[in-house]
């Protein structure tokens, strides 16, 4: 995954585990598409700094995820659903029963493993 | 929701973020149905000691649901997964058009949410 959309990812997981601060860097710098230069001159801190926080940041939220893989889940199952969504409008476009059945398959799993 | 249910599911999001004792202990209480004093006499602690890691843990879990609300994200999802293979199986039994228009209004807005 590219960078800059998982560190969107995770942050949108996770984002509220880290200080203030390193929040408003990573808004800053993924969100916005500031500079380190720019977050700097910005907050009174160096450039250094504003790197070493934005990294600081980015192992705490990727820590969180290799111990949680709550992300991972999401996208395994965000990428199940949307095989469906695509299945069923094959089906509505040009119907085969065998379609439906795939469909059905794919929520019954979801539903199914949230169970266990 | 249910104390057991809800914690087995805080547990099963969170759980990775506890300490090895507080883990064990849950996973013995709730998993287990075992009692308090069956935990103290196996870890030769007292039944006060069980207790209080339990209500620390448990605390701990819930805070970070309260900070992530990803349990509760993935809670409202899985409820309207379920809903449209309620809605896709009423179709399959006696076909409506609006059944499935549901289904596919549904999966789609999951999809899209994921993409905020």
């Amino acid at each position: 995954m590219e960078k800059v959309i998982k560190m969107t990812l995770l942050f949108d997981f996770y984002g509220q585990l880290l200080t203030e601060r390193q929040q408003r860097f990573i808004e800053l710098y993924y969100g916005h598409d500031f500079s380190l230069g720019e977050i700097a001159d910005q907050y009174g801190v160096t450039r250094q700094a504003v790197h070493d926080t934005l990294k600081r940041a980015g192992k705490i939220l990727n820590d969180y995820e290799d111990k949680l893989g709550l992300l991972d889940k999401f996208m395994t199952e965000r990428n199940k659903i949307t095989e469906a969504l695509e299945l069923l409008r094959g089906y509505r476009q040009d119907p085969k029963p065998e379609q439906l059945d795939r469909v059905e398959k794919i929520l019954t799993e979801i539903t199914e493993l949230s169970e266990e």
